[in-house]
């Protein structure tokens, strides 16, 4: 997700504004209203200009579903408002983006607001959605045109018994919620790839860009939860409402259930891209161990030698039979060589003794595992 | 925040002092009064110089907000107290700066203390704000003149059916309440640049000064959640008395919704201000890899060859033909100058195996990502 | 366990697909139906073609198992899902892989979906079963043949009074979750073993495989930890259903004290899996010390050793009286031997006063104990 | 607090003494026995030889707070103990030290142990008090003589309307804990100026003092919250019994509150002290990196210098052309000292482009905010 | 404790075992029958043979104490069972090792299973033992001979008022339970002793032992709160079964209250171990700094002397004004000596600038505090 995109996400008004004060979002596209009514036998989808034209199809419909994309004018939603009984802090609440995942109960109506995440080229997308519950009636509102219910239209269709079930508006309801939820696994499995990926990294040759990357998810995974983590009790809170019929509990469990399981993989990805710091400082660790190794075996070695050579290059007045006599006896080049071979080879001992010798190379081998 | 203010906040009686002991807080400001009277068709603001004054202004009006700017004088504080039938142990906590949140129901009132915090040139500022509510009045006590109720007063002025809803004291209460609490919203938004702004230094160039810096934000972060963190509950506690409207409820649902959604964002910051500390060590320690790789490089390059040049340098008598005869060769100088080319680029095979060469220089294009 | 097979593990359906939605897991096997019937005296086992030889034997019986193992075709699991009246949703996560254990209680039978765990020469295999549970019937679903019922089936088919227990289908069903939880120990001590390996090598020579091995233990003791977590709330919400008799239910309490015992161990497991982390960073950090005390000690002693050797090959004309007289003493190569000797002694007193030199081999004595 | 201090503070009989034994902590004091005795009008202060001397002084004043320092008798407790009915539980908790605190509600009386901490100049010392309130009498047990209650005793008395609270002894027990707990208000601001001292030592010259410093800090806090953090069921305990008038809870609920600030400046102290110990080691190891700077640059550019110093050292048969001609060239010396020139300059280059060079200095500048 | 004794604490039964089998853990002693049967002015003590001639005895006595000593013959157990009418479940946990404690209630008996814990020469010992409290007898098993009951054997045989509290058998069981925990204060005081010790060195002189020490200690501390924590629940959990007298309910009440201190204990110990970790990592890090700088030092003080050294050691031909002229000027040596201590001075201003010499040494002076 990009940093712009980021900080959009908490758009709140001026502190101090009257509470229902309806604000249009920076940014925001104009209104497009669609509205779906159906029957146990006929459905039709209609596109709607303003407000005023839904009020007949209200009547003629025992079940619709209205769904408008875009925020971007105050009337249409106060209109709506209006149309439905909706109560002026939940309209607010649809006009300031970067709600916390709710359900409330209002006199005649419930009220959920929630964020669909959708995974775009650029990065992941936090788009926010809020429904309106009545008897008959399901009102969405998106940010944008384009969301994840193409296969929740189809199933609404497809006439027959399926259909039943859609008679009530809280199955409908259900239905997004699920689809909404459902979106999520398939972006929770590109993170456990993008792990899969930095773990590969972390071990064969860790860089620095492995904590940017693991920050990264790290922060991306907290965005989700901040998501997921109210929905089970906004799904608990709309399931004890009046508008949820006893028989659609069950499907409102199982969506619940589905929550968890997202949680719980994205608690696993959390404790792995933790993990993975530590093994990448370890790694850290462990290579500059082994290049002070190198620096010490090459110093340790070159050291004595370097000293003996330059002791045998020291221009004492050899008349004197007690300055350096080593220089006149005939294998004393032999000699000389002889003690710095003599030196590396205890140098060698000592290394060997200590291990350092054959550790050296060892890790590269390990980690291939 | 200076370290000077952070220590004044809590200011407490000396150990074993009268409960209902009032105390002028250090550097108190003398109280200001200022009364605001009105019904649903007329408003007036007085300034009164003393609480005597008060008293024919509380009949004449259904519905009053008296507000004090500073703590300076018990007098006025234990004569208002003694007005409006105040408890002793609620005058206390007036008086002693650095209270929890918490909403209190004595017999005849709710008491509220909670924190302001207002984000000044010289850095935040917290100020307490102590509330009264009665059947018919608000009683504000703040430290200093200055606050975020300016929107507040603004819509009480406004006559018509907005009026309608002040004309119930706890109504009058959300509102301030609800300006302070969105006055948290703007400066978590700063900590959220701040902590953007450490994040690119760390990447770019990792100072130490960037661990003092995500301290700092840590520290004042965890003082706001001090604050805020209390105010769920005093909300919830207030909306349980007697003296809020079952219709005036949603209003502080949503108050108290707004409470969580900037300790979700605070918790957020919390995190990454952690992660960073991470960074920043992960960066000096690959940092100091590199460091220890050149160290080691030049060392491991210059080591041998400093050594076969000392080793032509010894001064044995070359009248043995056992003594260094190569210094005799013809090409005895190239000679050694091949052995060290030698060394050098056997030297280097080896780094290059081991990917050091590479790495080198690999680091600072990715962080650039 | 695999790469390969930990991702396999959440399956989920396309988004937006309809609730009750069958769909074949990947790479599934044929069904094989096999049903056990007995009563106090008598018990038959047999194997099923297809679902409609099941319904004489049904009747033939007071008490059936039936148990399928592989979920390879959809047209089997409604067959019996419409047979035996099982809810839709419950069917669903029967083929949906990687469930959450849970049990919920349904019209007229209970569905509990948990994970086996066994122990393959290849690693761990997670294998998730279904079971419904009648009046008088208990309905298993297995992704492949093989499990850990053989000692369940063998105490079914001892008569006797131990037959009289396995007349309420909850017993059975208790028996089933009691095997399948026993098999989580063995394994469970498996991880005890492989932390005791890596403890003693982390000890004796600290390598960097110790933190992906240490890593590769947390995760997969976090999933067996994802597994048994809910296993209590799954056998406390089955044993307050109506189709556990009140007398098996201590029965239940202990099977949930054995996951609370399991869990005990897992956090053991998990504590000491941090603590080899810590321990092996001190590890490299205390070697990396040893390894800069040689490199220090080495190029202390011979840095100035090199410069006296080195001083002394300086090539001044000694015409001059002032210019190195050292050359032409009788003992001037003694004397400037001399010289390197007391700068050895000098560096050895200071390396002792500084407690270097013991403690370098020390540390390797020490971690014998 | 000093170790032995701390030691002796789980003061425990030998295991499998009889519940109820009372024994003389070591090195405890004889107890003296005070008592005060008042009536709204009238109050006057004994001091008691024996426990005998007590009865008719009971019997003479409508209330009265019997005070015992030292508990190095336990004949006087458990005279005092059978003349008010104390469980022999309660007394056994008197002369054990170490006591969480807690209330207990018995028949006629209700028991209270906690913890007193007193600043004394060679540290913090916890006492150990144990009260009993009884329909008419206050006894309070204490480890020595000297307490925080002077302030009480004042209040106490104080004639006319304030004596009025004290006629009912849980009043009176009241501000007994109140005492207590103000008392660990300036401690916990002593420990805040530590902190900050600790804390601007730690940028300006981190030295290994410092953990150990911070150690000792969260160890004593770590101390402070185990006595504290039960006092908050202690006190809501013992607002709960029946001794306690329903008009003095307000009085209970703002002692609880205190002692809920008292725990959130302890946990602020503990997240700052926790951070501190991040800031030491990143300190730590900036400065390691700039020693490592430092030692690079200075090997690296002297290494290339002294390689072609000891180069032109050799001591090759200059009759063969091939043989270092440089050493006969004109201005061969100037030639040498230019190769070294650009050596430098190479090296400088290449720092400069790493940004080493400016980096050396910088951090000290920085740490100065 | 030894590594072969802690892993056969967990012993379990071969998954799929038929609940309630009686299974001998491996290496245990032939059970050891003794029966305590006491009336308020008698008490006798037998040993018996087998569990018939415990029959009579029975009857005779109103209340009896039957203790088993060593689980090696499952005759035994079955026959006690059968004789008190113990569930099945019950024996089997006392047969398997390692139970987690727990209280349960049965239809005639409440059966209790409880960790003691022993200190031996060669390290800590825990041994399992199960306790049947039934109207008019305890039951208790254990796994070897020798316990911590002395004492309460001793109360039970002094006559008098004392011996009344025993006629109840749940007060016998709390004098059990009593035992039990307190034998579990002196081992934690050890282990305060022990991290007193560890934190002595590690302040003192930091070797790696320090890391494998804290490490045992933590994980001993672990088990010990593995066996500690269900305690609380274990007693609440007999307190409120019918078996307990409401007027023995303080004692267990008392109890409990002694786990809760031990277990603060606990975690007080458990957080300085976990600080010691980042004392003796800082150590470390500590005195890696100093050996770098001592390095540093040496080598940046000798590298320049070296190559002024090996500069006049070069060998242009100096026949040429132009080549080295130095070497034939009077005070050459001297000049070049000169340099040389220059050179020196001027490193040891910068070294002085940046404080370097001064840290060297004080670090020790430090911790001597």
């Amino acid at each position: 997700m990009s940093r712009n995109h980021r900080k959009r996400r908490f758009q709140r008004p001026a502190p101090g504004t009257a509470p229902g004060t309806l604000a249009v979002p920076e940014g925001s596209q104009q209104p497009k209203i669609t509205l779906i009514g159906y029957d146990p036998t006929n459905l039709e989808e209609y596109s709607a200009e303003n407000v005023d034209q839904l009020k007949p199809l209200l009547q003629k419909w025992p079940t619709v579903w209205i769904n408008v994309d875009g925020l971007g004018s105050t009337d249409v939603i106060s209109a709506l408002g209006k149309m439905f009984g909706l109560h002026l802090l939940a309209l607010e609440d649809v006009t300031h983006l970067g709600q916390r995942p709710k359900a409330e109960q209002y006199e005649n109506n419930v009220f959920i607001t929630t964020q669909m995440i959708h995974a775009r080229a650029e990065g992941l997308e936090t788009e926010q959605i809020s429904i309106f519950i009545g008897k008959n009636f399901v009102l969405t509102f998106q940010e944008r045109a384009g969301d994840c219910f193409d296969p929740v239209r189809k199933r609404l269709k497809a006439a027959g018994v399926p259909r039943q079930h859609f008679m009530h508006s809280d199955y409908l309801a259900y239905t997004l919620l699920d689809a909404i939820i459902d979106e999520y696994f398939p972006i929770l499995e590109m993170f456990g790839d993008r792990l899969d990926l930095i773990e590969d990294q972390v071990v064969s040759h860790p860089e620095r860009s492995v904590i940017g990357d693991t920050h990264q998810v790290k922060r991306e995974l907290q965005q989700m939860r901040r998501n997921l983590w109210p929905m089970r009790e906004m799904i608990s809170n709309f399931s004890s409402t009046s508008f949820v019929d006893e028989k659609n509990r069950p499907y409102l469990r199982d969506c619940s259930d589905h929550v968890i399981q997202a949680l719980d993989m994205l608690e696993t990805f959390r404790e792995r891209a933790s993990g993975l710091v530590d093994i990448y400082l370890s790694s850290i660790s462990a290579h500059m161990n082994e290049i002070m190794k190198v620096l010490t075996i090459i110093a340790t070695i070159f050291m004595p030698l370097s000293f003996i050579a330059s002791l045998y290059g020291m221009n004492f007045d050899t008349t004197s039979p007690w300055n350096m006599p080593e220089l006149h006896w005939r294998y004393g080049y032999l000699y000389s060589l002889g003690l710095m071979a003599l030196s590396i080879i205890a140098m060698l001992i000592y290394f060997r003794r200590k291990g350092w010798l054959g550790v050296v190379r060892q890790p590269e081998d390990k980690t291939d595992r």
